[in-house]
């Protein structure tokens, strides 16, 4: 995989349909299904979940996230080794 | 509706029309009918309601909300399965 | 109404002449005549009035409202029903 | 004077040598005789006093205030009836 | 003076050489000899001294002062009466 | 690697492959290996450790970092004398 | 040096390869050798150390400092006189 990691935004485009976490500015974290990117980094996730300490807080289903309100964005189980 | 979806921006525009939730970085959300949006994600919705807690706080009917203060939008009642 | 709001400044321009309620993120909301207004969301309102909760705390006259401090402008009385 | 204001930045430009209010993010308030401005809203004001609570809390002289500071300018004594 | 001052960035002009009181957002304010500016009102002042409440808080010499943090800028003594 | 380093930019690319330790505005530090960065200064990690006082809180493996969020980026162990 | 300065950047660009203090928007400040810099005031130091209240908190060796953050740079030693 770290072949075809040249930018940044090539993580999101390898993430797409699969489940990531995503911590906004404002404490709370999004774990859902990456359905699409664009370049403000605003996200669109599928069976969204706002986590709180490990929680979940609210169910959402699709959900648009405004880019600049993100932190970071974790794909799940993709440790490089 | 997975193929429609190939850009954040699609999302806000199958929702059209719809019911959307808005949360804002200041901790209110808003429910409203979608009425337009642009780039900057400025909405217009239309029988507006502010909400706080679950419960109504203010009814606003149409209502311009501008881009920079939105943390999300999510169409009420749409999970992908 | 519906069918002339395509973009969000649309609503803005429907509004020309009439009160608007505007809410600042700094708490603070402004009542008065839409004027005028720009992509920025600069505004200008007349016989302008500062509210905090409900009452009238300043008179204000002609006033210019930067775009940036802006969360919310909302025409009085225009549910589409 | 309505006819002259079409876009925002009209009543600025009606309102240069004549003394204006302006409210800053962080409670401050100027008031001044409005000498200049330009499209980032960025403004010089001359006689600058800087306001606290309706007092003047210091004599500026002219005065260079940074557009991005501002929340709202208004002209004194300009209602439009 | 007030015909030299068509533009704001007229009046940083027309004080190169002079020592001016810039106020930044973190509450500081800088007194100093204005060398330079640019259009996103970064600054270089020389023999440049950090205040707080009217005393002195350190001696910094030339320094470059990066434009986003400042509210205003105002030369001494400059009233156009 | 005085001599590698004309531009900011510079220390990221010779940082690729190496670890390198990131600084958000939010207090929380980043561990990890630099894949990829863009002039945005949006940054992916691999094997990503978040750390706080010293130690590591959470395990992220590949991470996007958004760059508006980052303080600073220091490669470990790269002191040039 | 006065003649060397004629825009802000100046100042940086005979600043490389001295020691300089940088101020963070975040209270902190770092000292080391300035060894590049962008137009957005993004820089890399050398031999970096992270200070507060006068004490060295951290070494850092090469550091790239993202320019949203810095209030002020100051070089050691400056001043015109």
């Amino acid at each position: 995989m770290a072949n075809g990691i040249e930018r940044p935004l090539d993580l999101l485009n390898v993430s797409k349909g699969k489940e990531v976490l995503i911590q906004l500015k404002n404490e709370k974290q999004f774990v859902g299904t990456l359905m699409a990117f664009d370049i403000h980094i605003n996200i669109v996730l599928d069976n969204t979940k706002e986590m709180k300490d490990g929680e979940v807080k609210k169910n959402l289903g699709l959900t648009f996230l405004r880019g600049d309100t993100i932190i970071f964005i974790s794909p799940a189980g993709t440790n490089l080794d």
